[in-house]
């Protein structure tokens, strides 16, 4: 956003740190920025790799020193007209900007951008430096993320059941020294209204920046394909201007398989400075946004409750309505894919982007626990369709909001706002993750969150804001397949919920041999125990006990497992089928239900076992393969009872036809009654159930069909399969996988049958 | 608020109203203000009393016109440094201020005060008029409340179940013209925060006027015995001015029954004008204010909920906690108690609140379909320690929130907020009633209520605020004493509920013969018919059918009913028993419930048969003595199981001893370990069932005792009573009727037993 010249500026940073803020280091080391201090430590001095073992804690001391980031310059020179600039996205956390040895700038807060102009104080030789201050932790607090309480840093950094503790800190956002015009514009803001109708958008622009009075500015709409559809040329009376205009039928941006992803362009510049005469048209600074209505509503069926007297509140709306088409949102939740954020770059996000979009997943829920991500993100997320759920800084903390605190969430959450609010892909903001449970203990009363709802509502009042998830209706969890307390499969509890949006849930899954070999020393490979690289990396006492290779569970279905390999089979099997049975049971659920997002997309690390779908950096586990049939826009789908079967059992399963077909969708399907064929797969043999004739494809619409009933016989092997096949589109076809005991074994966990289907 | 000459000056008013807005009406009449055009109407051309009959039908035509107040007067002489101000706390709704023919104000919005210098545009002879506009109705609607959508106006007034359709309009609150000083201060804003340990309390007072630049204003502080703690004297530089001020050791404001209701002075003065001098220490202005600190908290055991997965929220917290403790609402819903609420004055304000006392209730709803109380209410609330629960003028409708009605509503809450911010009294804001039911149809995310909650954020941050009532957990209704589409009585569905507030709950009962034979004509009387008086005020079709006399009801427990006396007993039995209940099961529920509100405490004009426990003005029903018994600060209380008994079933109910004592009341008891006995009481014979020996008195803690039974002989009387009578502690007794029936007769409703006990 900001205008800038071509000269080239020297900015090269050297890396210190002290015990004490004002001691200088007795050393220097190469920084690169954006970063984090911690990898540019462990490069300059050979640490061994920070995700191997336990060699995390080597970084533990990194938390609580000063670092100071230093560049030296010599006097650039300007031009008349020319001032030089300190710009940054963003510094983490809490830093002072000194340049040649005054004080120009503190701030607690990394998601406030920092312009400092330097011309003043240039010297022959000058020295700016970036004091990064120790990572705040809450006193008196135990180890964890209660010391990230009453902080805007993101809590998980402080160790959460996926993420090692491990705080960066630094430079993490686009930051330069740059030489600027002393006239020119650095930022455009765009609002807009659209009719509910659709057919107008009002369009509001206005731009800001420095020694603009008197000039001469020129401001342009473009249209999706670059032409411009208005132009105006003011001579500005102040720093900053705003233009009202009005587009007809409005080109809309939609979310992916719902339409086109277009995008206006707003286009300022500065007409008659010398720069613009000598630069020419490519100074100018612009802005890109799409046009959409974006709103939360009542879910379907959700008027009619509660019944009876006395009688508390409806649920809130949680169905997302975009362009007034109430879509079902399929999704997931998404941390930060790298423990050091600043790493993240257009390349990491958009293979993660990709792969969402491979899921057939058309949101992500950005979950208030990690940081919020750069722009690149949401541009990718713009051009891709693919909505955002925004949540602020805020996780699994009570964040009581002393004054202090409020004044830097209200800091950092204008600026978070501010610099999102034009991004058509963010569909709604949310408080935080998991406020409104006992582990957190906030209110609706609580401070922080009136502040967030009030803030939102004045600078972006359009776009929804929930205070927290889950909010009343909402669920979240469960997060194992089978709950060792009381006895229950993830079948059960799930068919009798009753939500309207199934927010998070999980079933862990172990890494790859690959992954699991890339951080695991081999000799603690197999068997895995705690107090190895296994606990380290999640595998035991994350959560609850046995989290997250819940081995206990494995060993109920399977009993003793016998090595790496079977280990990661089993598990990854538990995995894959527990999520699609919960994707595919809250669309069953539709239209009550409108969402479903799995605990969780992805991993700042490589963990042993996880919730995620994909091991770090990017790698699909099996059950994303599972969860992208669940996704696809319509599928087959099936209601199994459980996971376990044996001999003479009636097997059970009800029939649906899941669709998510528009009504433009369903003229390209070649058959719009379909014939649907079950069959059971075991050992070597399939045998043929039923015929499922006459099944309409409807739009958003479900079907339910029959219910497969099979008496189970006596079968020497240990799994089954049900199938589900349509006649004439197969990609409609669906799978289920269960496991089958002969009566001798059932209950005694001695069956030791492998995969042999 | 203003500051006041002593100089008498003219402000006779008459009205007149116009079909056009621009023309002169054809009469004027006397106009009494604060009131109503309807009522100085009525009293020109001898209208009939508007509360008998279906008189106020007459009325109907005054919505649609424009009601002309003109006051002439000549020149007021001003001397030096005077001048000469119209000033107005509300007109209702919309209007403009013409003086001397030129508009001066246009205003929408009735609680938004008016401040008119007068003086450039004297002449020797003057007119000001105030042109009010007809009653705003919402385009294209069904008559009713729903006309009332998108304005600020009480919805109530355009017709409801206890109110008639007649919709007030005109000058209803303090207005008049004055003469002040040039240099005035008009106002005093008192803001200030507690420490969390009450220690410390950090006073912001301000000041505002005219022509206070360069001027020396007095600012002093008085503690509750009026003598001055802090005095300041400042030369001003603007027109306003803030001081800070920190007292040690506060004296606290406490709700009725936990201490006193201690209030600050603030004051200030202009020390050297003209005025001060020739007027002398008369001249201040001053405001009142208690010190308190006034949270929403957890509900006791609400944090332990929900259990299970997938996890939804806890509840939000509806505990009102005063200065750190916690305590129990016991109080009602008020209604305006005026249909022409401007005539609504200190004396009418007092004598409800005094009954409100006399009930043992500690808080009152101001609930949202009527409109917001005038000063003099909350004075009385704060000086008698009566807590209030403030709504915003939303109920019922669903409040889209179009521009123009969010600018009116914002420029409504803001004036709301800061006339009645100083009050101790108010212990919530609250968005309006019943918002989030589908006969509303708003939801977390209507711009309205996200509004509401920014403004009390910003203007009032430490006072809490909930969106509507009934939120999660809370509970509204039931209203009958018995559903007669389900069968169940109020026993059944309030021993099953689990809320955290029941913030309206209603049983109906009719007005005593006095108050039915002021409005319905001796020949409609008995019996009691539709379409009748009896229907204009509401004993038929008001709610549901059968609302509010419910005449089915009576007649499932009683039979035929012989006459109006009868009727009456009968009906005001059922209102007492079912009230009673209600209350006690809610005070058997804490601490997990932590309040009880009756629908409704009092009503705006007299009605044939309501929910109120008041007939109108203010005379109580008998319910009102049983629920001033079940809101006792401490009674033994039994939770029976239904009303009418039959020979031969075995009689049960559970017994309970209900504290609200203190730690402090309890060293005024004379024992703490009480005696209680327990006795049926049926036709002439008392029979002693048990005594509960060694029931502990706690401070805020209810005990649980045995569960009576008792098989019930075959007796030849209609009714019986469960006594229950504590040793040396009559006041701690209480009674519970019931109704029995001799098993030849039960079912059949033939039993025409009469009371003879």
């Amino acid at each position: 956003m900001i205008l800038k010249t071509t000269k080239p500026f020297s900015n090269l940073w050297k890396l210190g740190f002290t015990r004490e803020k004002e001691t200088t280091p007795a050393e220097f080391i190469d920084a690169r920025i954006p970063g984090a201090v911690q990898i540019d430590s462990a490069r300059a001095h050979n640490y061994p790799n920070w995700f191997e073992k336990d060699n995390f804690r080597m970084f533990g001391w990194m938390e609580d020193v000063f670092w100071i980031y230093k560049t030296e310059f010599e006097h650039p020179n300007l031009i008349e007209g020319e001032e030089l600039w300190f710009t940054s996205k963003g510094i983490d956390y809490e830093f002072e900007i000194r340049f040649n040895g005054k004080t120009l700038h503190y701030q607690e807060g990394m998601y406030t951008p920092v312009l400092i102009n330097l011309t003043d104080g240039l010297q022959s030789a000058n020295t700016l430096e970036v004091i990064v201050f120790p990572a705040p932790k809450l006193p008196n607090r135990d180890f964890g993320r209660w010391q990230a309480d009453e902080t805007c840093k993101p809590p998980s950094s402080y160790e959460w059941d996926w993420h090692p503790r491990l705080i960066p800190l630094g430079i993490w956002d686009e930051t330069e020294l740059i030489i600027l015009p002393e006239t020119n514009i650095n930022r455009i803001d765009i609002e807009y209204h659209i009719s509910s109708d659709l057919l107008v958008a009002e369009i509001s622009a206005s731009v800001c920046g420095q020694n603009l009075e008197g000039k001469e500015i020129r401001m342009a709409l473009c249209d999706p394909d670059g032409e411009i559809l208005i132009q105006e040329t003011i001579i500005l009376s102040e720093n900053n201007y705003s233009v009202k205009w009005t587009i007809k039928q409005p080109r809309l941006w939609w979310p992916v398989g719902m339409g086109d992803q277009a995008m206006y362009w707003v286009k300022a510049d500065v007409v008659d400075t010398a720069y613009d005469k000598e630069l020419g048209d490519g100074q100018h600074i612009s802005k890109r946004f799409g046009v959409r209505r974006s709103r939360l509503v009542m879910n379907q069926g959700a008027w009619d409750e509660p019944s009876g007297f006395p009688k508390s509140r409806s649920v809130p709306p949680i169905t997302i309505e975009i362009n007034n088409q109430r879509l079902f949102a399929k999704g997931t939740n998404w941390v930060q894919p790298e423990v050091f954020y600043g790493l993240l770059d257009h390349a990491r996000y958009e293979e993660l982007i990709n792969l969402a979009l491979e899921a057939n997943f058309n949101i992500l829920r950005m979950w208030g626990g990690g940081p919020v991500n750069k722009d690149v993100f949401f541009d990718l997320c713009d051009e891709k369709g693919i909505m955002v759920w925004q949540e602020f800084p805020l996780s699994c903390l009570a964040y009581d909001g002393d004054d202090k605190y409020l004044a830097v969430l209200k800091q950092e959450a204008t600026s978070i706002i501010n610099r999102l609010k034009h991004h058509a892909s963010i569909v709604f903001w949310c408080g935080g993750n998991e406020l409104f449970n006992n582990w957190s203990g906030m209110t609706d009363q609580s401070p922080a969150l009136r502040l967030l709802n009030s803030l939102t509502y004045q600078l972006d009042p359009e776009r929804p804001f929930i205070p927290t998830a889950p909010v009343m209706g909402m669920g979240h969890g469960h997060y194992v397949f089978r709950d060792q307390e009381i006895g229950e499969e993830v079948y059960e509890w799930m068919t009798r919920a009753r939500n309207t949006a199934y927010s998070e849930f999980g079933v862990s899954g172990p890494a790859d041999r690959e992954t699991l070999e890339s951080f695991i020393p081999k000799e603690e490979l197999f068997p895995p125990k705690p107090d190895t690289s296994w606990e380290t990396h999640h595998g035991f006492k994350s959560w609850q006990q046995d989290t997250w290779l819940m081995l206990p569970t494995l060993e109920h279905y399977f009993g003793k497992i016998d090595d790496l390999d079977d280990l990661i089979e089993k598990g990854q099997l538990l995995q894959g089928e527990g999520l699609k049975f919960i994707y595919e049971e809250a669309r069953r659920q539709e239209p009550y239900c409108s969402m479903a997002l799995n605990w969780c997309f992805n991993e700042p690390w490589p963990t042993a076992a996880n919730n995620s779908i994909l091991s770090w950096p990017a790698k699909p586990k099996p059950a994303f393969y599972q969860v992208k049939q669940a996704c696809r826009t319509a599928l087959t789908s099936a209601r199994p009872v459980k996971l376990k079967w044996t001999a003479g059992e009636i097997f059970s399963a009800g029939l649906f036809f899941l669709s998510h077909f528009t009504e433009k969708d369903l003229v390209k399907i070649s058959h719009t009654k379909l014939t649907i064929d079950v069959f059971i797969d075991y050992c070597t043999d399939t045998i043929h159930l039923l015929t499922w004739e006459n099944v309409p494809v409807l739009a958003g619409k479900n079907v339910t069909g029959p219910e497969v009933k099979y008496l189970l016989p006596a079968w020497n092997c240990g799994r089954f399969r049900l199938l589900l096949k349509v006649k004439d589109h197969p990609e409609f076809n669906s799978e289920y996988k269960f496991l089958f005991a002969k009566i001798s074994d059932y209950g005694e966990l001695k069956n030791r049958n492998r995969l042999n289907m």
